[in-house]
């Protein structure tokens, strides 16, 4: 296989910026602590910044979209051409993803990883098509090795494009999420029916059908162990291209905001190759699909958002990012204890 | 006690603007019930304003600030001169409701309704004295049944003056969290224990003092059960013109954005005057503040946001409001299957 170099990513120890950042949380005219899980957010982006005054901006949310030959097998309650017909949504701005990227100030750009249609050139679409959609990892692997690479170097290659200092993730591609059930049955060792779910909808049938698919295509291929290897037998051309975005975003000190289900086990694959860069997630929201809980719980990922969402799109992540606002927002501009002549505990 | 008369609210029972705003729900470009919460409260807002086309405008956060007599019983982490200190911090713009209310889109309303303090004119506070805060509840009634009537008029009031479609609700009061346990037990029958917590920040054992206190109150005034009567015994001059203004706000069919344990102890009062009021509220959060859990359950309330919030001031609607605006905009501006031209699910 083509060996391909990773950017590298700094790990985040330290104790200095990290007591200096600590120290403002708690001189902030509020009880010790009383912001919860903003507070550990407001620490985490000063660290991923490295700096005691983390500021966001031009947030980008990169929608990567892919087709994927295991839909020939049943696995998806909506027909493949629905991949495209929703990129084409993006473009004209009416999906959901349109709606909360607006909302929240998202740069939002629309990528084709490997859609099965002929888009031509178009405004707000990047072409990255590495192929017209995976082949059937139920009969064969995904991709080729070489597919696999271009496809993580697609990733690699975009984020230098960008100049904001946050990353949202979000993809589209029927039949996605069988692929990432078998990323994650590989990169976390969860039992296959633990990492099975109902998708964009099927009934409790179709998703035994999905699981009794998945149980044949893993033992084919149950030789495969390397993780770009295993990426590429069970991966999509949109779950590769994040891997690579994430980590280019990582090496580059980027917030990278997590979606769901099928961004979660792109990250799985991110983490296997560069463990550092799990201090640069903020994890939006538990879908639910699933087996994305005990997705998150594998990488000991504490969400934002519960709100019961199951549509993908970089839709959690767009709508948990007023929350890493208000995190720097505290931080930036709460007056202090001093500042605002209030006074400390009595005990 | 003086009669008061409370504003009619009307009950939501509306089947065909329900079905027609569920149609809606299930036409956009997404699966079936994908966007979770925000579809049941795309429904919700569009019930509250009678319109299968809901629209959210000039969200006002009141933030009711008073003083509390039963902190002489040592039931606070902080000195009762917090309280107008802490007014002061909003009305400079440096508390953390400021920044969230700011980032939001709120207008910022700080409420003077009984502190023990003399602010004299003030822009951007609004003057509702009642009194020079409560009387200690652990010896006699925190108010007069006077005084209990005309902070709820207040708060019926007050709502007048508003032209926005949303009112937030916080508070600022050193010792309210005693207050709030003991309207919770009364009101919920939740059993003392489980009602008390660590409020700003007690430690286990202010705790357990906080608990003696109140068992000695709920004895102290056994006999008292009519619901006024309880909110004049146990009450703040805060949660009583919140009461009001919570009566005021559904009547007027605003939606009401419900936020920690003292604000939701507010509600269990509204709504054992008036029932018809849960239907306009929607819960922001659960807080950290240990009780909240249980006084949502009893009113079978699902909150927005879980994470770990336990300031008050409002702090958890201001956050929450983002969602509200997105389940608004999902509904008003997302394409349907049809006007996109996308597929429908194939089984």
């Amino acid at each position: 296989m083509t060996k391909l170099k990773f950017p590298a990513i700094a790990l985040l120890h330290q104790p200095e910026l990290s007591a200096a950042l600590q120290m403002r949380i708690n001189t902030k005219t509020k009880p010790l602590g009383s912001l919860g899980q903003l507070e550990q957010l407001a620490l985490q982006i000063g660290l991923i910044q490295g700096t005691d005054h983390p500021a966001l901006h031009c947030p980008a949310m990169l929608v990567f979209a892919a087709d994927h030959g295991v839909v020939e097998e049943g696995v998806s309650a909506y027909p493949q051409s629905v991949t495209w017909q929703m990129v084409e949504n993006f473009l004209s701005g009416g999906a959901a993803i349109n709606v909360f990227a607006r909302q929240s100030g998202f740069n939002l750009v629309s990528v084709d990883a490997g859609v099965n249609h002929v888009f031509g050139e178009r405004p707000n679409l990047l072409n990255r098509k590495v192929g017209n959609g995976t082949r059937n990892f139920a009969r064969q692997p995904a991709m080729t090795s070489q597919q696999c690479v271009i496809a993580l170097k697609h990733g690699i290659d975009l984020v230098a494009g960008l100049s904001g200092n946050v990353l949202g993730f979000g993809e589209m591609g029927i039949g996605n999420t069988t692929s990432a059930a078998a990323l994650m049955h590989k990169f976390s060792g969860v039992p296959l029916a633990q990492c099975v779910g109902a998708g964009t909808g099927l009934s409790a049938e179709g998703v035994q059908h999905k699981l009794a698919v998945l149980e044949r295509a893993v033992k084919l291929h149950h030789h495969v162990s390397d993780p770009i290897a295993l990426l590429a037998t069970f991966g999509g051309f949109e779950i590769a291209m994040m891997v690579g975005a994430m980590l280019a975003g990582a090496s580059r000190r980027m917030v990278l905001l997590i979606d769901g289900f099928i961004v979660t086990s792109a990250l799985l694959v991110a983490a296997r190759l560069q463990p550092a860069i799990l201090d640069y997630c903020v994890f939006s929201h538990c879908s639910d699909e699933s087996g994305h809980r005990a997705m998150l719980n594998t990488l000991k990922a504490r969400p934002l958002l519960q709100l019961d969402l199951r549509l993908g799109e970089g839709s959690g992540a767009a709508l948990a990012y007023p929350l890493l606002q208000a995190a720097v927002n505290f931080l930036e501009q709460m007056a202090t204890f001093e500042s605002a002549a209030v006074s400390e505990r009595s005990e």
